[in-house]
């Protein structure tokens, strides 16, 4: 399980930049682009322990994380201008990072005997709403309710996982092929620009 | 009781079809109107396990409420046009639903040996804060915080439940007795378009 | 003790203060201005208690809360232009609150065994993420994000705090130092308009 560790934390990396950057954006001060860091970075397995009542919760439990986005904060910092331009790097680690944290919060979720479907919201939430915080604490709209499949890729990866391990799959290459398809449908989600559909009008009222 | 569960999964529809239907308005894709119509059906019940530490939550410990919000949105999907000309019938529901909400809210606060002031109180998060979720996710400034009597007919409501209780009225007499007062606030307040006071200036300098 | 409970209530009623008039400025309804009034007065020690899971949290533990805030409001209700000229009177109130906020959070994580830096910043959030909730509701960038050296206090204070216990400085006298810290850096902060830095171009870049 130690790769997985070490990819959990890079994923909190990446995670903790994107947060920062947004910050940045918004001209947020040293205190508001930590804060927005963490949040960005721990606020979805955070709300994923508070609603499972898993305790201490992530950040508390592990202090590697805090130690993980301060230094990413600092990076942020001091490389602005570098980091931009590695926007390809910085998505291939959100994107493997989204597949970890998906898959680690669904084991959390079935340690603890929840239902299935309750384990699969986990994963889902341990992934992606870190960036929902973000979003609302820097007033946007949450991104992933509009444009991009994102937590889909992890309902889908979350599911296959399920099944697999129902049928009896080793759980190591279990936890693998379900990253894999996790980093797949979000990767040719963004090539293609792959959207879910929306509420225009009724389907009835279209065909008519 | 079941009756009082029917009304409460009837109740949790129609918060989630409002919670789409909201969402669709904004445009947000397929999962965010799943996740909105989610919050504002179950996050008030959501908020108040968290506050009163009751676990499983609502929604972890019967996942009826899961389905029931999933129907919801795919009747919203299939029937959006139909859906809207039933405004009526909707507050209907929406107006039961808050009434029950708001004493099994209650209830539970009181079986859990809180304080009267605090089990009233979670009877009103119970039934309101869903919404004031909704509207944070969706990045409007909570509707109840500005021009409707609604959380006021929640707290009158719990309020009379209590003291009928302490003078013994039997449970069932008392729970209907207070679900119509919560309806009747409720629905007076929307034909007359009631509202409560605001701060404007002080009431000194106004008399003066 | 007696003497930091007093204190406690008086920056909750600050604090309480603080929160009415802006959810008056935002012409909130009587509901909206209670809830805005209560979240930016108990809001951080809630979202503390919830993250430590230390129950009954705050102000279900403590009623006198719930009386302090709704004091605060009818007080705002009476007397808003009275209130208004009463700002320094506020400030120092509210600056004695997060001081005395800061180190109740903290030494209440320490009781819990966390570890330092966990504690310290359960001492800051207890402080200052009442006015993040608070900025949230009402649809703000939270201000202590952009503009203001605040939470930077209450981090310093907590660290003194803890510093200075580790040499074994009596308790008291502890508290009463690390209260006049946070005191000091916000108060000058304020005078001076000092602010923390923003990332605009990295270092290096603007070094060039």
């Amino acid at each position: 399980m130690d790769v997985i560790y070490v990819i959990d934390i890079l994923g909190t990396f990446a995670f903790a930049i994107s947060g920062a950057l947004v910050a940045s954006k918004k001209e947020f001060d040293l205190f508001g682009v930590i804060i927005l860091a963490f949040v960005t970075a721990v606020g979805g397995g955070m709300l994923r322990d508070i609603l499972i009542n898993s305790h201490p919760i992530n950040w508390i439990g592990d202090l590697n994380y805090i130690y993980t986005i301060l230094t990413a904060v600092v990076c942020t910092f001091l490389f602005k201008s570098k980091i931009a331009p590695l926007r390809k790097t910085f998505f291939l680690f959100d994107t493997i990072g989204i597949s970890v944290f998906t898959l680690l919060g669904l084991q959390k979720g079935l340690s603890l005997n929840l239902p299935a479907i309750v384990a699969i919201i986990m994963g889902m939430v341990s992934a992606v709403f870190g960036g929902v915080i973000r979003d609302v604490l820097s007033r946007e709209v949450p991104l992933i309710f509009k444009k991009e499949i994102y937590a889909s890729a992890c309902l889908t990866g979350g599911l296959i996982y399920l099944l697999m391990k129902q049928i009896g799959v080793n759980e190591n290459v279990n936890f693998i092929i379900s990253a894999i398809v996790i980093i797949t449908i979000r990767t040719v989600s963004v090539i293609y620009k792959l959207q879910l559909p929306k509420i225009k009008d009724d389907i009835f009222t279209r065909n008519q």
